[in-house]
């Protein structure tokens, strides 16, 4: 079980510790739900990346989590930001990313937004569709890349899978000689493609084919418009390990360089030049480093179901909701005791569709325990609601002993910096 | 399309009205995404409520949007509230709710929450498993209802279906009399029973299955412990409309009236005293009252799919990425033209997921157009979040022309009272 939290994770006394901190004294000064991420594992996370692909730019995904408290320890290890939405954008400034990291994305983006991106000089802008071309022009924007929608089916679900026909997102392969063509007569820096699977992806298959499509359009777009990417921008899409009893997915460095191997071979099989690389992780840059505390309430049973209901729910965590995603839980204050039993933990919205586990061994809980909930650092408090009125968590960064608030209860956004 | 909308909309030079206002000017000047509610059109399912079950006391089920501003004007036509967390009661409370007609609902209810419902002296808590009786005791709780499942599957999606066994909700009917007979060793005032059935239900099927184990139960409870429920609390559940296309549900005072006089045959079977009834209706009180207005940006096709991709999305509607939902559309600012083909209407957020509308027609939609949906007064700015770091939308309230901000953008709680 503790594979599936962060690095630093231990059991002191019977009491989960990450990054140096007893959950339980965290979670009685600053309250439940909490969630908690380890600076260690994000940063090691970011290394994982850069070895795996040493000459890429790595820029994290930062719907993942927009947070400057998460984002500076990024920075600090050479990290940049793919921001969607003026907000995003706002947040990867105050946190410290250089302008030169910072790749702009969005299926809709306003005028406002463009031109925020040019007023920061933002190192790239991802057009998504042909009339964007004029925008980013008039905007002001200087380089650009395309998305392009390859029409792959990637393994994951339906609501996470962007890479097929009819996704909302970019251009058909066939459509892009036109779209390259515009932007390079509307003078902007054409300087590549983009590509994106999907979230949550085991292997390395969906780009691997993605790379297939790519070479053939590159190539192909040389011999038309006499245009080479110099940049491919290959999207993120890593998943991470929820349950035990699902596939371990690739470490970042073990993905990075097959995925990186793999263009280049391909890339130098039809004697393309080597392109510049940038991925854009955000799961598995800061979804093992997160985890969420809540603390027991009711434990009842009905029926065939010994239901254990915390004090958060969909609310905090949206996924099992969304997307039929499946936790484990750890009872934080007694983590070294044998399981009990296989309890259903569910949050305290009025709402049949607010659970969160559907079937977790544990020792039987007690009210005023402390659950723990691993892998929770990515698209749950990015996602939180204040549904039945409640305050979204607060959450914190822990390293060597010491936590810092970097999300206070209520709010979507960072505190100011302290 | 127009009877998807609120009682008042109108076009007025092809311009969509609501409320005596245009639409176009409300969002000029408060800018979208928006969501409009008409207050004449939540006063009137008030009174449709009551028309249906005069004696019965109408509580709204506040989840729908605990909202201060809407919750006023129900107060003004009798309209209690129920409510299921701490944050739900105070925004009640601030409402001008009277502590008669608050009901205090809730899985896993806190000690605090408790508390409060004791010290506002909250008309009824209902209590959701046996644990409560002493905990209702310990903190003050006089008189409470008893939450039972009666394991029913209602005809609704499976995360909003609330009756069936397995349920985190309420206890079976086996269980029940020793909890009844326990409330009442507690000292506390065993008022009666409450059954909730789901939501978005379309018809009282549903309602009269709960009746007739209602009645059995309380049948055998009068024979083996000499008690009788001297409220019966049904819940809501009663749907609204969304799309043309799925079937009209009864009038809340046909629905009422229909389950008030079921119930009342049912117990005078079996001589029973008629007792006093609560419905808690949420979504047929302010659902169809609400609606949002979207700014259209990007409209482009790929593949099949010509997508319009509006300024929100799921992060202010989670509604069809979560159940599926199915909505309309209306393009407010060219009403009166006629549909030019089917299109897909999608959010700015990145996910594939962020769509909220999968065909309507619509008059081919440019940049700048305005996009109203119907039927979105309920469970979606409640359920807001702040995905890829959005504001959540601005909310008004509108009458005789006039318009009154009940939300303010970026918020989720209720604006102090002007």
């Amino acid at each position: 079980m503790l594979e599936l939290f962060p690095d630093t994770a231990e059991i002191v006394g019977g009491v989960l510790h990450v990054g140096g901190c007893s959950t339980a004294a965290l979670a009685d000064e600053h309250g439940t739900p909490l969630v908690v991420y380890c600076e260690e594992t994000v940063r090691a996370a970011a290394r994982s990346w850069q070895r795996g692909a040493p000459d890429a730019t790595i820029v994290y995904g930062s719907k993942a989590l927009p947070n400057a408290g998460l984002v500076r320890a990024l920075v600090e290890e050479g990290v940049g930001a793919d921001v969607s939405t003026l907000g995003e954008l706002r947040i990867a400034q105050a946190a410290g990313v250089p302008a030169s990291k910072l790749v702009v994305h969005g299926n809709n983006k306003s005028d406002e937004e463009l031109a925020a991106a040019a007023e920061v000089d933002a190192w790239l802008v991802v057009m998504d569709e042909p009339g964007e071309v004029e925008r980013c022009a008039a905007a002001g924007v200087k380089r650009v890349l395309l998305r392009i929608t390859p029409g792959i089916e990637a393994d994951t679900h339906e609501k996470i899978r962007t890479g097929h026909a009819g996704s909302k997102f970019g251009v058909a392969p066939e459509e892009a000689p036109e779209v390259i063509d515009g932007a390079r007569a509307a003078g902007l820096e054409m300087l590549g493609l983009h590509v994106h699977l999907g979230s949550q992806l085991v292997d390395t298959g969906a780009a691997r084919s993605a790379v297939e499509r790519l070479t053939g359009l590159c190539a192909d777009a040389r011999a038309r418009l006499d245009w080479t990417p110099a940049i491919v921008n290959l999207g993120g899409g890593l998943g991470i390990r929820h349950v035990l009893d699902e596939p371990a997915p690739p470490s970042p460095e073990e993905y990075a360089r097959a995925v990186s191997e793999r263009l280049q071979a391909a890339w130098a099989a039809v004697d393309l030049p080597r392109p510049h690389l940038v991925f854009e992780p955000g799961r598995s840059l800061v979804g093992r480093a997160g985890l969420t505390l809540y603390r027991v309430g009711v434990v009842k049973r009905t029926g065939e179901t010994t239901w254990v209901a915390v004090d958060g729910g969909m609310s905090d965590n949206p996924r099992p909701a969304l997307y039929g995603a499946r936790y484990s839980a750890l009872l934080a204050t007694r983590a070294d005791e044998p399981p009990g039993g296989v309890f259903a933990v569910c949050g305290k919205h009025c709402e049949s569709g607010d659970v969160l586990i559907e079937r977790a061994e544990l020792p039987a809980p007690r009210r005023g325990d402390l659950l723990a909930i691993p892998a929770t650092g990515a698209y749950t408090l990015a996602m939180a609601s204040g549904y039945n009125a409640v305050e979204r968590p607060a959450a914190l960064l822990v390293v060597g002993g010491r936590a810092r608030a970097i999300l206070r209860r209520g709010q979507t956004e960072e505190p100011s910096p302290a």
